[in-house]
């Protein structure tokens, strides 16, 4: 791996990244879909490839892509979850060199059109549901006895805003300090999460899903928010109150500023309802929830998006 | 205008684009909110700023910024269309040289988070609903008697897929013709629309728009779809059909192509069941439905982006 | 059209957009590339499409598209425009309904890879230049002796900056007025410009394309801005001063809003040193500049956004 | 920390992301600029802004704002690494409960406009260059004796493209391979590579941003390409090889796949003339090259996106 010099081929990984994979469940009139992005990856012994441009050990990232895609019938999608821990392994049967696989699917969730005269909605027609989206992360290391499972579900971009039971105050002063004190404010985030399971025996991993989001949209309604900090970690104590077998949350959550308007010089008052809704700079907040006893994560978290 | 060479000022407008306003109504503890991004701008004879850079008749963008907040509080958000409308004839008062304003405004709308023991939701916990954005442009044109208003109510990127009762068959061939006809396919869009009133007096703006949205969808979803003309025109007849102020609509819609995988070198049927969701290119269908005795739309499409 | 109850089809077009084809000249071991988005749509009268799923009029956008691709071979790519002709003429020719085609390409441009002793840069490696992309738009309508063709050329995305030299003041004031005048200020935009052909014959479009950007860059450069309307104005005039085939010029200029940012709490001056680059709002500048004796641009505008 | 139950705070930051800072120098009438896009992080025990929501240790985000705003004047942009370790260093005697800040920049790099007779440039007029973005990371770990300083500079998004000079062959097949090998084809990437330092005594921080793009393009454009691996690491090489104080560089490449097109249904030949640009999905190829002597990373690359 060196050419006598000292340089040397470090950590690598290769894979096919975002997989727009559409999945339909036909066998009875009422359609079901499942709607993905998934992104591919190996790591392992690849050096050949780097230093003389050996494809031997290779398996392409193109034959990832059709295993991918063939997966999504032969194995089918009962959950991201799931559909990604079969393309991990298979992926570490044909890839000998690989001593690891990690697999990351974004899901886009789709609600049935509302049609009169059709109780629950229509059977094959859909309109996108919300803003945000559901992911997975599954790495698989080792073979055999020695095979090892990570996964990571989780959340993207889903917004939230609220237009009082928030303040901050008491904060940290300097000679930079030029921020007053708020006792009622809007609070908005765009919140992105990713929980790690100790375990997904018996779990059905899509109620998971609404439950965690249910959790996280009702811990940010009801808490009386000091610090958007503050409301994170109720969160996280929520989802792992009710979750045993989720070891720890973490939370990635931009403050979307909402700056009050001064109405003042046109002879207006503005108690809290006129806002501008600013870009950036935002500030960046985040944190993870965990369990003490949540044991070594080992390679659940590598090259995954810190925190969350 | 010109400096003795024939080469002139022709056409301009200018204002301030993407004032993000959001507005609370705090009244009692239920509060509402209205999320809005809202463009301004304003025509008329501005031909010194550009020859000379004499800016005596230039209400600046950063006052039409401010007109924009102030008037949230002042005037209210009714609705987007009656904002605009009180907005655009503001600054036909504030700046005599324009002899018309266009306001545009996209709306993010929110649903109450649903909380145990709350029928109707939190009061003041808000999540963003779906993909689409409501939209309108106002345009106000003249003073006094001779003042016209046209209004134009819009949605955007309103994310629909049909998993059966589509097909594309019998058309035109030539030379370069590939494509091989399909009796059964997903058929996908992002639909925007727009439509024009003939006169908004006695309409409840905001209900109009939930009937506009739900009519589209509904007719999306029973249309059996020989192409995606044919289901943009039923949309168009069905709107139309249930709203007589509404004198035109206009839709633009991508064919968001989900091609069905070839899983058979792998020794797999796929009828489909698997389908690779394509980016680029994508099919682009845009096309008017209208009242015969439409008239003339004077300014209302003027500066609106073809065909929605 | 109709189904006797006054609703009837508008206009309407369809095509294939963001066709992304790469054309690689490799006649010589020096190799050339253009690099294009291209979209097509064609107009004319396609009823039987919307109102009875007919599509025997209907030429497949996958046939557009093949014809892009097929084209880039067959008739080449010696400019956008030409090759945006060719496409929009060969379009009528295959779709005997259509009254009209409308072509537009997005032109990335590349530089060559600067390598010690290889004047001129490397033969076949490439890095991608600057922001800005160029575009045309190319309308085509009717056949034989009453053909039409349209070209129109442009820019977009020309970021720029300038850090003294321009002023605002004197502007109109009312009730909603806080801005200060300012005599020096950072002035910045992203440069979008279109200009319509009164006829290409005998121009070299590559050639035009750098000329007028430079025209464009050195008149923003070296005009003293008292708005930014004055510096579209001395853009416009210098385009159309040296390109006398070029029969009028539209901009559209986002004001990029550095604003100036208080540093007396902290003890500091800012003589103009330390700005914030604001994202939203941003004013909007829109201007046309004009011969005179222009002449009437037909369908060169017709679906292509204003102003530019 | 905890309420009893097990569940506890973990690993924690926050900051003010995307300050989007303009830093102009202006003491000659030769004007220069710095133009930067500035996030900041605080680590450290926060943990009763969580848990009770108590503020007293929290610096806030928007003090951390003023500080990287007034930094820009106070201390100056000599190069984006050495205002970033300014930063940093500020914030931990600002914040005593934090253990450590990190700071990260992206650079946009303006180009003088030309203009006639005037030789180099333009004063005060630029242009933007490129498509990429110069980055950098700075970790400050610790106070007096014990604090550490980690500097990361990087580029991100610079596009390349080359038209012949690689090939994709002898890979490992498996039951879902259907690549063809190809032995002339277009290789492209959007590259994005950040290097840590070993140390930065000495070094000019933009000569060396400079010198590692210019090593990446050579290397690049001059090597024979088996596999976009090979490239990368030959790219390794390079920049270690001339840079001594540079310990590891890491790559992340998505091989943005140029397809070439089947003409033959068309009677054209295609000998890699016209491709399609695909958008997803894409091999994503990452890769780190570094000295056997590297030693250990500490903090450099805490909550830095994998693998650049």
């Amino acid at each position: 791996m060196t050419d006598g010099d000292g340089i040397v081929l470090g950590t690598n990984q290769y894979g096919k990244a975002e997989n727009r994979v559409v999945r339909v469940y036909r066998d009875t009139p009422r359609h079901r879909i499942r709607d993905l992005n998934v992104s591919t990856a190996l790591r392992g012994d690849f050096a050949a490839a780097h230093t003389d441009g050996d494809q031997r050990d290779i398996l392409p990232t193109d034959t990832q892509k059709n295993t991918v895609f063939a997966y999504a019938k032969e194995v089918g999608v009962s959950s991201p979850e799931e559909y990604a821990v079969a393309l991990a392994t298979r992926f570490l049967v044909a890839a000998p060199s690989a001593t690891g696989a990690q697999v990351s699917v974004q899901e886009y969730v789709w609600d049935r059109v509302e049609v009169d005269g059709q109780p629950g909605g229509h059977d094959h027609s859909f309109v996108r549901r919300g803003t945000e989206t559901r992911t997975c992360v599954v790495t698989v290391q080792g073979r055999g006895a020695d095979q090892r499972v990570w996964v990571v579900s989780g959340l993207q971009d889903l917004l939230v805003l609220k237009t009082t039971g928030s303040e901050f105050r008491g904060y940290l002063r300097d000679g930079y300090t030029t921020l007053e004190e708020v006792d009622d404010r809007v609070m908005a985030t765009s919140l992105t999460a990713r929980w790690r399971w100790s375990g997904t025996d018996g779990v059905d991993l899509d109620a998971a899903y609404a439950s965690v989001r249910q959790q996280c949209l009702a811990a940010y309604a009801t808490t009386y928010s000091r610090a958007l900090q503050e409301t994170l970690y109720a969160m996280g104590r929520a989802v792992l109150g009710t979750h045993p077998q989720i070891a720890e949350i973490r939370f990635s959550a931009p403050n979307k500023h909402h700056v009050l308007c001064d109405l003042g010089p046109f002879g207006l008052t503005n108690d809290g309802e006129v806002f501008h809704a600013a870009d950036r700079p935002y500030g960046l907040i985040e944190a993870t929830v965990t369990r003490e006893d949540a044991g070594d994560p080992g390679e659940a978290w590598t090259a995954v998006p810190a925190f969350a």
